[in-house]
C-alpha cells in the first residue's frame, strides 16, 4: 500500500539550500580523500586518560550535577570558573554574566532566537562563518556585510540600526585574519555609540602561533562596573581547547542579555549535559586545558608551516594567500578571475582532495573566488599531497572554464 | 561611566512571558520547600557505578566517537540500536529513520524550525506539555486545542490543515492520561487521511505501573514498507529511562522528515555530545536500561500510591482526580470554580509546597482550574506532608477568593 504524497509544506527557510553541502556529505564516502575542508582538531591532542579520570569523578562524586537536569544557565561552578578566567583589570565578571551552551553553535542559535525577527538586520564580518549563517537561517535575517580590512571601513556606519554585529576577531573563519587592536577598539566604540550588540565569536582565541594574544573586545569594553553591562556578547568553546565531543560552549554578556538567552535555551534543550559540564569544570580547575595547550600549539604551528610550504611548492601562480598567525585555516584567492571555486570543489573531489569554496561563507552565495584550507587535522605528508592534488584540480577546473 | 540604555529590541516572542516561571525560579530559594512541581526522576534510581564504567570505556576505547565532532544525525551504532529496538512486525526501521537529539526538548525545537512559519497551525493535545509550548514560541505558531477525551472529538477534523498534530499518548504531561488503543488508531487514520504529520511524544512510554503497554501510534502506522515512510514523528528520551544529565533523545520518522530535521540540527548545535551518545549506545547494548527498569517501576508505583492515599486524606472535597496508571503526575481539578490555581500557587509557596498550575499548559494561559502534582521525586513522608500543606494552601486561597 502506498502512502499519500501530500504532506504539509516545510518552513520556507529550508528551501534555501545549496548543493555544496551535499557534495561535502558525499565526500565522506570517497576512499583515500584528503579532507582539508573541515575545522577539525587532531585527535592526537586529546588527553584521553585525564578525561577518563574526570568523567569517572564526575559520575561517582558529583552525580547530582552530572546525571540530573541542571539549571538552564549551567552549573554554578562552571559559570564561576569562566567568569574568573575572563575577568581582567576593568572587567568584573560574575556568574550572572555567564551562560553555558551546548557547543559554540548553540550560542549562535540562541542569539538568533533572541535578537532576530524575520528580516532583522545582522552586520556580519564578510566573508562570514558558515555555521553562523546556518544558525540564523531559520530566523530569516538580512545581512549587511562588513569588510573589516577595507581602508574605508566605518564600524559605526556598519553597526547602525543593526540588531547586532558579528565579528570573529581572532583568526576569522574562513579567512584566518586577525582583527588588529585599533580596529577592535573602533568596534567597541561603535557598539557603544550606536547601542548595538556586538557578538565577539572567539573559538580560536587560544590558537596564537606567533606573538602574544591581542586583547578581546570584551576586555576592551570593560568599564570597571561591579557587574559587566557592556555591549559585547562574547562566545567561547571547549571544542578547540579540549575536545569537541563534550559540546560545551559559553556566552559572556550583560545580565539582561544572559536572561533573554536563558529564556531561549529553556525551549531549545532545557540544559546542557551535566556530565559534560562537570568534566569541563574540573578540566579548568585542574589546569588540564592549560597543560595541553603548548603541545597543541606546537603541533598546529608546524602544520601551518607545512601547509604554507606545500602551497609555495604547488599553488604559487594559481592562488594568493597570507600566512595566518593562528587559528586553523589558510584562505587562498584565485589569481585567475575565471576560476569558479564551486567548480573547483567538484574537480577537487575528483582528485580526492576537499577544501571549502568561498560561496558558502557569503549569505548570497556569490563569492566564488576563494577557498578555505584547513591545516590542523592532517599530518605534513598529507598536507603536501593535498596541495599537489589541489593544484592539479585547479588546472583542470581552469582548463574546463 | 554609565552605559547608554538604548539597545536593539528583543525578538517579539520574548514579550510573551508569564510570572509563573518567575515564581518557580524563586521557589528554588525557599528552605524546606516540598517541590512537587517538576518532572524529576529520583536520583536513587541512577546506576552510578555502571555509568562510570561506561563513561571510562567510551573515552578510552571509543575516543574517536566520544571526543570528536560526530555526524549531525548521531552515531551510527546508536541510531541502529534505536531502529532495532522500535522495529516491530509491520514496522521496519533503519538508521535513516533515526535522528539523535540533545534531549527530548531539542526534538521539539527542531520540529518547530522545520514545520512552522509564523502563524503556522499546530493541533495540540490540550492541556499541552509546557516544554513544547516553550520550544515553539520563537516560531510564533497558532494552536488548535485537541480535547482527546471529549465524546465528540474528531481527529481528522482536528488535524486538517494543521502543520502537525501533537499528542503525548502515554501518561500525558500534564494530565497523566493514557490515550486508548482505539483513539490511537483513529489518530493514525486521521493523519493518513489528512496527510498531516503527527508528533507522538513519548517520554513516559516505559513507565507503566499497571497493565501492559499499549501499542505506539508509530507501530500502528507501520505498513510493512522496507523503510518506514509514515506520518508519525516519534520522540523518545533517555532522561526517564536512565538519567537526564546525558541529554539524549531521539526522533523516529520518515527519511524525508529526518533529513529536514538534520538541516535544522546542523545550525542548532552541530551534533549531540559523542561521549553521551556512546554511553547511551552501550547502556542499550549491555541491557542496562532494561535491568534497572523493574526497580524504577517499583519505586514510582509505590510513590504514586502514596501520593494518591495522601490526597484522599487531605484533598478530598477540594479537588477531583483520577489515579494515573503510569508516568509521573496526578492531575487534580478544583471542585470549587472560584479557585484560581495561579493564586493557589502563590499560597502554596507561602505554605512551602510547590505544584504546577494549569495556566502554563494552556497556550492562552486561561485554564486556571487544575494543578499538576509530581510523585516521582519525593519519598512517601514528603508526599504526605506536601498534600497536607496543599490542602491548607487551597483553603487559604479559597478564603481569599
Amino acid at each position: 500500500m502506498t502512502r499519500p504524497l501530500r504532506r504539509p509544506g516545510l518552513a520556507r527557510w529550508l528551501a534555501d539550500s545549496n548543493d555544496v553541502t551535499q557534495m561535502f556529505l558525499a565526500a565522506g564516502q570517497i576512499p583515500d580523500l584528503i579532507n582539508m575542508a573541515g575545522g577539525l582538531p587532531d585527535p592526537e591532542t586529546w588527553p584521553v586518560s585525564d578525561l577518563s579520570r574526570l568523567a569517572t569523578r564526575a559520575i561517582t562524586e558529583h552525580s547530582g550535577e552530572a546525571l540530573a537536569y541542571g539549571p538552564i544557565e549551567g552549573l554554578a561552578g562552571l559559570r564561576d570558573a569562566i567568569a574568573a578566567r575572563f575577568s581582567a583589570p576593568g572587567l568584573c565578571l560574575g556568574r550572572e554574566n555567564v551562560l553555558i551552551t551546548t557547543g559554540g553553535m548553540q550560542a549562535l542559535d540562541l542569539i538568533g532566537k533572541v535578537l532576530i525577527d524575520q528580516g532583522g538586520l545582522i552586520a556580519a564580518q564578510s566573508p562570514a562563518y558558515l555555521g553562523a549563517l546556518d544558525a540564523w537561517k531559520p530566523r530569516s535575517p538580512t545581512y549587511r556585510p562588513m569588510r573589516v580590512e577595507a581602508a574605508d571601513f566605518d564600524p559605526a556606519a556598519a553597526l547602525r540600526d543593526a540588531q547586532f554585529g558579528y565579528v570573529v576577531p581572532n583568526f576569522s573563519n574562513p579567512t584566518g585574519r586577525l582583527v588588529g587592536v585599533e580596529d577592535r577598539r573602533a568596534f567597541v566604540a561603535a557598539a557603544e555609540a550606536t547601542g548595538t550588540w556586538l557578538v565577539e565569536d572567539d573559538p580560536y582565541g587560544t590558537l596564537y602561533y606567533d606573538g602574544a594574544p591581542l586583547p578581546r573586545m570584551l576586555t576592551l569594553s570593560g568599564r570597571d562596573e561591579p557587574v559587566y553591562d557592556g555591549p559585547i556578547i562574547y562566545l567561547g568553546t571547549l571544542s578547540k581547547e579540549l575536545a569537541p565531543g563534550f559540546r560545551i560552549g559559553w556566552v559572556i554578556a550583560a545580565p539582561d542579555m544572559i536572561r533573554a538567552l536563558v529564556s531561549a535555551k529553556q525551549g531549545s534543550d532545557m540544559c546542557t549535559s551535566g556530565l559534560c559540564q562537570r568534566i569541563a569544570q574540573d578540566a579548568f580547575a585542574t589546569g588540564l586545558t592549560e597543560r595541553i595547550l603548548p603541545q597543541v600549539l606546537g603541533l598546529y604551528r608546524s602544520r601551518r608551516d607545512a601547509l604554507c610550504a606545500a602551497m609555495n611548492r604547488h599553488l604559487d601562480g594559481l592562488f594568493s594567500w597570507e600566512i595566518p598567525t593562528g587559528g586553523m585555516f589558510v584562505w587562498a584567492t584565485a589569481l585567475n578571475p575565471a576560476l569558479d571555486t564551486d567548480v573547483l570543489l567538484r574537480e577537487a573531489l575528483a582528485h580526492k582532495v576537499c577544501v571549502t569554496p568561498s560561496s558558502v561563507f557569503d549569505p548570497e552565495g556569490r563569492d566564488r573566488r576563494s577557498i578555505r584550507i584547513n591545516f590542523t587535522l592532517n599530518a605534513p605528508d598529507k598536507l603536501e599531497e593535498g596541495a599537489r592534488r589541489l593544484a592539479q584540480a585547479t588546472r583542470a577546473a581552469l582548463g574546463a572554464a
